[in-house]
Order: C-alpha cells, then sequence, then structure tokens
C-alpha cells in the first residue's frame, strides 16, 4: 500500500495521539479531529481520572515511537500494594520479586500533552479540537463533526477512518445502530460506580503518606484506592455499590453520612482527608463498564481502536497500556505489507482480540482481589510464596500479575491462561496445606515447592485443553 | 398485592401465551398485543423455525396450567441423536440410558395455538392481533402500539407491562435507548448462520428415514440436522458459516454449487431432498444470536421475560423450555405473596438469571459438540460410558445433557457447573486411558468407575471453588 494516503483520527485522547504520532512517523497523511478542547491550553481534567498506571505494555509502545526517556521523568514509580486495614495497620505486598518491575503512577494531562507535541512535531500529522464526531458514514469512509466553536458542522472524508473516541465512541454507534452487518457487542456494567477523591500535599509540598505504593483499603464489597501525583497529592478513589450494603452511593446523601462512613471503615485514610466532604459532593460518581465488539472494522474503511474498540474497568491498572500496545500490534501489521486495508484490519483483529477480551477478564477479575482477595490469608500466602520464587528464581516464575504487567511480549490471553492455571494450583497447595508456609521454606524446599507448581499448573493446562476437545 | 390489577403482555409467542394462561388462571386481567396475524387463521410460518425440541423443563410449565396431556398430542419422541458419516453411514447416540428420558419434537405453530385456545378461555384474558409495540414509556408503565389494520397509532396503559416480545423486543430496545439507568446488555453473532429446508414424506405419506430421532449430520465446522414432523416430513437445518471454509452462505450462489456440496458433503441426505435447491433458494438464511441484558426489570412498571430477556442459539434445544421455565419461576415468586411488584421483579431476576445465563453458554457448547465433537472418538467413548452408567446406575448418574434436559428441578446452573466437572473428568479419564473401554468393562468394574467419576468430579468442583477464593 502507497503510504500518502490519508487517515482520519477520530478522537486526540492517549490512544489517538499515539497513533497519529506512529502513523506520522510511518509517513501518512494524519488529520485528528477532538471534541475537547486542546488539554495543553484549557484545564479540562474535570470528571475524567487524574492518574493511571503505566507499565511495561505502554512502555514497549513508547519505545516504539521514541519517547520513553521523556515519559520516565512523568512518573512516580508503585512498586507495590500498601494495604490498609482498619485499625489503619499497613503492610506493603510487592508487586513482584524481582526489583526492576513495579508500576508507575503517571498524569492522564501530561503524557497526552507529551503525545500531542510529539505528533504535532510531524508536518504530516494535522489535530483539529473542539470538533465532535456525530457519526461515520461507514459504506462511504465518511465522518460528520460538529464544530463546538462555529457550531457548524461538516462532513470529511478519508481513505481510512480509524476511531479512538473512546468508551462512547460515535464510530461504534453507527456500526450498531446501521444493521448493515452483523454486529456483536456487549456492556456491562458492575453494580458499584467510583469517585475521585482526594489526598492534599503537606503545606511544605511533601507526600502525606507513603508515596511508591498503590494504596489499598479494602473493605471486602467496597474498598478505596490511591495513586501519588508529581505535586505531592494522591488521587483517591472509592469504588462502592450504587444501592448495595449499609453505606452506597445513594444513600451517603449527607457530608455527615459521609464522614461516618470513612470514620468507620477509613479512619486512617480520613485524617488525611480534611477535604473529603467537598470532594464527595462536588465530584461526580461515575459507573464502570467494560465494552467489547466484534467486528472492528468495516471492510477496509474504518477501524475501531482503544477503549471504542474494548473499554474495561480499571482494575488491573491495563486500559492504557492496552490501548498503547493496540498501536505496537497495529504497527507490527502494517510491516507485514498486506494488500489491502481490509487484509490489515482483518488480520490485526484476529491477533489482538483474544487479548483485548482477555484483559477485560481480567481487569473484572481483580476486582474481587483489590476489594476483597488482598484481605484473605490464603490469598495472602500465595502472593507471599510468589514474591520468594519471583526473587529466588527470576527466569524460571512469574505470578499472572507479573504475565500481565511486565511481560509485554506475552499477550494477555496467554498471560490469563498460565497465569489463572498457576493460581489454581498455588491456591489449592495452600489450601490443602499441601507445602509448609513459605516463611518455613528452605531454599531447597522452596525449590521444589516450584517444581511441584510448574506440574501442576502445567497438569491443570493439559486436563482444561482435553475437556475443552480441541485439536 | 391485589389480583384484579392489569397486566399488559407484548407479545402472545410461546412465551406470551403461556404467561398469559398462567395469569389468567391467577385471577389478573390481562391483555396481550402481538404484532402478527393470529396464527390460528393466517399462516405465518415463513422464516421461523417450524419445530422445536419440547422436554422436562418446558413439560413441568405445561403441568403447571394443567394442559400436559394436549401437548403431549403434538409430540414426536426423539430418543437420541442418529449421527450420518459421509458415508451414509449411522449411528444412534441416546439421549439418556434411562428409555423414558427422551425430548420431543413439537409444531411451534400448534402449541401456540393450543396455548392460545387455552389462555382465552379465561374472560379476564383478551388477546390482540396486528399490533405491533413501538415503545414502551417504562417511567409511566405505557406502551406505544401500531395497529397494522387501522394503521394508526395507540397508547395503552396498565399496572404492570411484560414484554415477552422476543429477541428484537420493544421493551428492551426502550432500556437501551433511553439511558435513564445502567443497562449492560450483549448481542453475540456466531459466524454462522442457518436455513430451514425439508425433507418430505414419502407419496404415500411416511417418512423417508428414522422418524425417532434427531438426526445430525456433523461435519465439524457445519452440520445439518433433522426434525420430524407429524406430516411425515422432516425439518431440515443446514448450520453454516458466512465466510469460512471452502463452501459457505455467502458462495453458495448457484443450484449447482448448492448440488455440489450436499452431494459431497451429505449424499445420504440429498438423495431424501429432491427439492433442496429449490428451498435453498426460497428460505431466508437467518443469524445465530445470544441476548443477554440486566436488569430485566424497571423499578415495579416493566418486566422483560423469554427471548426478550435472554435470546439463546438452538443447539441444546432449550429456547423454548427456558422461556416456559421463566413462566414457572416467575409462577413460585408469584406464590411468595411479596409486597409489590418491584420486589417480585427483582426477587424474580435474583433467581433467575444464573440460569438463563448458564443454558446461553451450554447453547454455544453444544454447537461445537453437534457440528464436531460428535464425531470424535473420545467423546463418542464417552457418551457410550454415560449411557451404561445411566442404564444400570440410574439413580446415581445423569450426564451433563439429562441434567440440563431431564432434570427440572435442578437449574441449568446448578447443571452445567456439574455437568462440565463430570465430563472434564471422564474425558480426562479416557484421554489417558485410565479406565478400560465400556465395552469391555464388568458391571463391577463399571461401579468402581462411577465411583471414581464421582470422586473426581467432587475434586474438580472443589479446586475450582478454592481457585475462586470463594467464602
Amino acid at each position: 500500500m502507497k503510504t500518502k494516503q490519508n487517515i482520519l483520527i477520530i478522537g486526540a485522547g492517549l490512544c489517538g495521539s499515539l497513533l497519529a504520532l506512529r502513523l506520522g512517523q510511518r509517513g501518512y497523511n494524519v488529520s485528528v479531529y477532538e471534541m475537547r478542547p486542546d488539554l495543553r491550553k484549557v484545564d479540562i481534567s474535570a470528571g475524567r481520572s487524574i492518574n493511571l498506571a503505566f507499565s511495561d505494555r505502554g512502555n514497549k509502545a513508547m519505545e516504539l515511537v521514541g519517547i520513553e526517556e521523556k515519559v520516565k521523568a512523568l512518573c512516580i514509580p508503585m512498586n507495590g500494594r500498601m494495604i490498609h486495614n482498619k485499625a489503619g495497620d499497613t503492610f506493603l505486598s510487592n508487586y513482584s520479586g524481582r526489583s526492576h518491575e513495579y508500576i508507575n503512577s503517571v498524569s492522564r494531562g501530561g503524557l497526552n500533552a507529551l503525545l500531542l507535541d510529539e505528533a504535532e512535531k510531524h508536518e504530516n500529522v494535522s489535530i483539529y479540537f473542539n470538533k465532535k464526531c456525530k457519526s461515520v458514514d461507514f459504506t462511504k469512509t465518511t465522518a460528520l463533526f460538529k464544530d463546538y466553536e462555529t457550531k457548524s458542522e461538516f462532513i470529511e472524508d478519508a481513505d481510512v477512518i480509524i476511531a479512538t473516541d473512546g468508551a462512547g465512541s460515535a464510530l461504534r454507534k453507527s456500526y450498531y445502530l446501521s444493521k448493515k452487518f452483523l454486529f456483536s457487542f456487549s456492556q456491562d456494567y458492575l453494580t458499584h460506580g467510583y469517585k475521585e477523591l482526594s489526598i492534599l500535599p503537606t503545606k511544605t509540598g511533601d507526600y502525606k503518606t507513603y508515596k511508591n505504593a498503590l494504596h489499598i483499603w479494602p473493605r471486602g464489597s467496597f474498598m478505596l484506592i490511591a495513586l501519588p501525583n508529581l505535586d505531592g497529592s494522591f488521587t483517591v478513589t472509592l469504588f462502592l455499590g450504587y444501592d448495595e450494603g449499609t453505606y452506597n452511593f445513594n444513600n451517603l446523601t449527607t457530608p455527615e453520612m459521609v464522614s461516618e462512613f470513612f470514620q468507620k471503615e477509613f479512619p486512617d485514610a480520613l485524617e488525611l482527608m480534611p477535604n473529603l466532604t467537598e470532594d464527595f459532593f462536588n465530584n461526580p460518581t461515575a459507573p464502570l463498564g467494560t465494552v467489547k465488539c466484534s467486528p472492528w472494522h468495516y471492510k477496509g474503511n474504518t477501524l475501531l481502536m482503544g477503549d471504542s474498540a474494548h473499554a474495561i474497568v480499571p482494575f488491573y491498572g491495563q486500559g492504557m497500556n492496552a490501548s498503547f500496545e493496540d498501536v505496537v500490534e497495529f504497527d507490527a501489521v502494517l510491516d507485514q505489507n498486506l494488500e489491502n486495508w481490509e487484509t490489515v484490519f482483518k488480520s490485526y483483529e484476529a491477533t489482538r482480540k483474544k487479548d483485548t477480551d482477555a484483559i477485560a477478564d481480567l481487569a473484572i477479575d481483580n476486582f474481587h482481589e483489590m476489594k476483597d482477595h488482598v484481605a484473605n490469608p490464603i490469598f495472602q500466602e500465595k502472593r507471599k510464596l510468589e514474591m520468594a520464587l519471583e526473587q529466588h528464581f527470576p527466569d524460571a516464575y512469574s505470578s499472572k500479575y507479573s504475565l500481565v504487567t511486565f511481560n509485554e511480549n506475552m499477550g494477555y490471553h496467554g498471560a490469563m491462561t498460565r497465569g489463572r492455571a498457576q493460581d489454581k494450583a498455588i491456591l489449592n497447595m495452600i489450601a490443602n496445606k499441601d507445602i509448609p508456609t513459605v516463611l518455613d521454606m528452605t531454599k531447597d524446599e522452596l525449590k521444589q515447592t516450584l517444581k511441584r507448581i510448574q506440574q501442576e499448573t502445567n497438569d491443570i493446562l493439559e486436563d482444561d485443553k482435553i475437556a475443552a476437545l480441541k485439536k
């Protein structure tokens, strides 16, 4: 395919701006239309998550476009989960036994601004703001926009349209409503919503609690988490049911009730949050949904990418990383020099969809893990064992978390399959008291345990394969 | 709750007419609006499946309303699957080792007509035809209809509206489009479609092939099936990919190609189908989709039931049975005399949804089982073993198929969980050659094998439970 084709990208968020940068580097003529104002000029953070988890899959994409060092400057390493119980006791559960493996808290706005700057360095990339896509005529490869400044509507055409316009995608809506082809689609909401709160810095600009961790207050059916920001603050998120339980978003209607709830459930967090009730009633409560669909493309005309194709809940810290990985995978398909866009899109979806389906499911699993399992003794013993294995046998063992988060050359689907089997093997060995507790293990016993886990894991995978009658 | 309330039912198909009958028996004032003409007066079979599998869950509903004997007269027992290979050899694989367990082929039209007749015997039940529901205002409990005869539109209100209007439900669409609450929804299409064909009776009105079986021609990635009708004919259904493989719905465009395809893949069926190409080009190709959603109800105003809440693919022969079971389950909730409709609807969905989700997944599993696994030697050995177990230990063993189909007092979810674990246990024992082939087993060995299967099944369930960290 010739590279001087015109590619129209809908949405200049994290995925769209990275895609524009990469396609710009590849020599395409790229036009990006974004409904919001330019976030480098206007503060538009309200209502969207302020910081995000950034890890190895995302970083692989940054390496692809050559900006990994610039991104590092925006990152705060988080080495593990800092678990807070009701009494205010804490313990740190590392994400990996290998010290070079950690995740990062990164500012959404800062990273998006960097990507926009880098994309715009390319003459063949143009970005237009305040232009909202209303619908896409995918049979004609044209998109209808509304200009929020002039209030006028206009139509743009292109050789190819790629929608990176997020969970509420206009292209996906056009696919769904047109009924021109069989479009599989799901939107699944949790019965929980979330609300962003904050822990402000001390008067001297310092962090009020430990900086290099993702803080979790797990309470079984709900939880509070906190991620650090560069300015010394933490963005705190409350995940809570809309209707269920003694306290929920529907019945927390007064400052007194909110304070009572935090006093009872999160007293150590409440001490750091004098601004709690103000935040609580100023900030919106937002839903938590998963979107899957297929096909992502219509012939060689249009393609969904990022959240527009696969929006996920935030509990694995992989939403942004998965969208960045989309661009890496798409780029790899472009390297194959296939004959036309339809073949490119088909090939991309055929390799990619099993992985984005997997991370969607893993993210739901992690919701239960974070709010509940992290406080379960068997789960905690598993994590301690896995830390020891990763520390002592760094080349031989990676936990599910490590496979998903730090093994960017293994797809999410493979990581899920192997990781779930390992978890099952270990949890059963611990529950059945088949192995000593990790604190009591000699190095030799640890090695024996590793071998048993590997054997049990392979047996589980083999049994599952036979049960599925796979050829 | 008082019983003299006005209940509006949208749709007088199998589920709607049964629901009308049951609510009529309970003393409610029931009005049913159906978009099609009265099928007792006009032939409207075109494009819909002509016969359906009717089994124990459906029969339980018929017993509830007291018409099981009348339904029996419409049924043709099918004792098993008659598997046809390419050479035209056949073998019968029974559905159960217990001779009183079999499924039935029943005429959709005949059964629906019976239910309408029975419902209309109640003075407090009125059924209106040619009235299409266009939308539902669920906040006001009103529905907008178009009268196909007068072309006018009108609005009806009621104390409660229950939509039994099938996979394309107007109420579900109103839920989805309103965005007034978080509505989880999925539509999932298989990449295969289906087309109905026929084997006509002999000139003397006899069946051209074995009457009391569900015939299957499994070919790995596609299949043909046939179910008997009372008039001596069989309704034949081709399940085939739209695009994939050498032959598919998109490329079978001429009578010559269709004949070539059948000659190559289904020569013994082709001999019975001189009318093949005529049927093929006269009858539509239809998609195969699964619909799930939640919540089914809006407060105490409106409720989805039957296919409108959970449309499934036809491969387990449970679509109609599941919808009939909905009425049985709903009736059981009504028996609890809860305080209001909202509580009734919540309680109904809370108990029912896990089961309709399960049968949706089981139906997809069975698609692969019917087109592919039934021809797999390990699967065939499993079925032979299960037949022997059910025959010799009728009180101690039921296969997954039996649990789903013949155990109407166990929910689909329980049947799925136990059935899948059993399958996994048996398939692994056979694949690993842990047990003799069933033909070589003594009765004592068979008994030992049963014990091992039970033990392995329980171990699998226990391991899964530990892995899920369920409390």
